[in-house]
């Protein structure tokens, strides 16, 4: 006659949570010693044998996930980090948010922090340097999102149709009369923004646009810093459109252009990327390429979910979500 | 003759970092087996006892502190959760961050699990329940920014001066000839918001201007519900002035008198909260009272060492940092 007495069994004698006799017989740390006292009560009354269990805890589930981002501050990844949450929630599991701030050097502190705390997976944005991926060991499930590791690596990937994105920007703006078109982009070499570029340099060949490197202005997403850029090239080079590789960029550039006394979108019209909540309420609203933020988040919390249940699945596939146009006013 | 050997020194025989030791030491996940054999064999070399250290382990300081904030999509709480990060990078501390999406349930949960990650500390922007205080043990080092608990905790608090800025916010409007003030603000009952009404009344009182409960506009921090609240009173209410409790609600409320024709300032002025770095660069730009983030996350993180290093601090303090009004286009 054995039955199995558990940790619940304990906590429902002791009268506390489970999570409360977990850390009783493991470490002992941030419990009263009244609280102690009870668990160990319960332990003895149900001769529960903490050791062995112990040992299996070890290798058990911890119900936590890490999401490491590079921005905390970008409203991106502000939307992202919460859809994954949500669906997380559902699940039980809680999400442990590390914020590289694009510096690979904390991104590295931080993988080997989640680690030691035992998440049951991670789900990585990378600072853009590939190198870190190498701190992943073999049996960790891992999703990538938005920044795609080189191709070599097999790795779950989930995405947005930049290209398509960048194309169908360009592409309406040029059928809209533009036909001296910027590109705002981040000046890191991560591959969203890169896509985004091949994006507009194929709508201007099908279109028959000569592309002009000039045409290309590299500035962080940085509100400051696109306004300084904008300052510096405007009557230098005569342009009568922007694709701007966030919305953000986007904002910086119409604020700059419109204290400068230009009109939006009479003399230059603009469009954005991400559809941030603020594109559709800025003045003007902001013409921008959606991302299907909620279904990248929920996507990557579905797979690092199935991937934690059965960890062989295999060759890691890619997802790309398909993008849209929202015509707003900074276009005409 | 008994020297001792730190796990340091098995990290460095064994050619592996040193958490890569604990983790083999403690549990085993995550390291291949070439991994364990490489510091089992270094753990034998040099005589280490693992089980007296491993002991040890489990008191000793994980170098991380957990912080707890209700909304990750607010540009307020992402800035703030940056600098408390840059102060603890600083000392090689990493930071944890939970979003409670301002849900007490989830925010419980959080709670328990960083526990179970046995962060050093916890720094807590409350969802607005109190009783989720109970659940922090008496010798967790705890340090709560923002909404202020009720005041019979022994809990050290950081905020900003909040009804001085109700009050500076809501004089500007009035020496600028505002005489009919609506107030938007949050529906929950927060304690910045609220202060922030207490100021506004004062400035009414002290202008002998009355105070009218339906000039009083509830909405969550929400772009659409903040249009939704406007459109809904536009017609009913007259009014010359706004003071917006936070930026994005004085951003929701000009796209949507823009809309409607009004002319911002010239037929109403508006006066934000917070300095949200889109303030400066909306159109017009956002008058808006400042709250110094960087000066709130760096001291919570100052505080949040202190404490861990001497958890003995006797009664807990409050520091309320200054706020001030930054004039632009949104207002005469």
């Amino acid at each position: 006659m054995s039955v199995k007495i558990s940790m619940k069994d304990v906590a429902k004698e002791a009268g506390v949570s489970v999570s409360t006799v977990s850390r009783v017989l493991n470490n002992g740390k941030y419990v009263t010693d009244e609280t102690k006292n009870k668990v160990n009560t319960a332990v003895k009354k149900l001769n529960y044998r903490p050791n062995v269990i112990a040992r299996g805890l070890r290798t058990q589930k911890t119900n936590s996930v890490g999401l490491i981002l590079p921005d905390i501050t970008n409203e991106f990844f502000g939307k992202l980090a919460k859809s994954i949450e949500e669906k997380l929630n559902e699940h039980n599991i809680n999400l442990l948010l590390c914020n590289s701030n694009e510096n690979p050097k904390i991104e590295k502190n931080y993988i080997e922090a989640l680690l030691d705390k035992s998440v049951d997976g991670l789900i990585f944005i990378s600072s853009g340097f590939d190198e870190n991926l190498d701190l992943f060991p073999e049996d960790l499930p891992v999703v990538v999102i938005d920044r795609r590791p080189s191709a070599d690596r097999n790795i779950y990937f989930i995405s947005s149709e930049n290209k398509k994105g960048g194309y169908l920007a360009t592409k309406h703006l040029i059928e809209n009369g533009c036909r001296d078109i910027l590109m705002l982009k981040d000046e890191k070499l991560v591959s969203p923004m890169n896509e985004r570029l091949l994006g507009y340099q194929a709508a201007l060949r099908d279109y028959n646009i000569d592309f002009r490197p000039e045409y290309i202005i590299k500035s962080k997403i940085d509100l400051k810093e696109i306004k300084e850029k904008i300052l510096k090239i405007h009557n230098k080079i005569k342009f009568d459109g922007i694709f701007a590789g966030a919305d953000r960029l986007a904002i910086g550039a119409i604020r700059t252009l419109s204290k400068l006394g230009y009109q939006i979108p009479a003399d230059i019209q603009i469009v954005g990327f991400d559809n941030i909540p603020f594109a559709k309420y800025y003045n003007p609203s902001i013409t921008t390429i959606a991302q299907q933020i909620d279904k990248i988040g929920h996507k990557s919390a579905e797979l690092i979910i199935e991937l934690i249940n059965n960890k062989n699945m295999g060759q890691a596939d890619s997802f790309y979500f398909p993008v849209y146009l929202i015509k707003r006013e900074s276009t005409t």
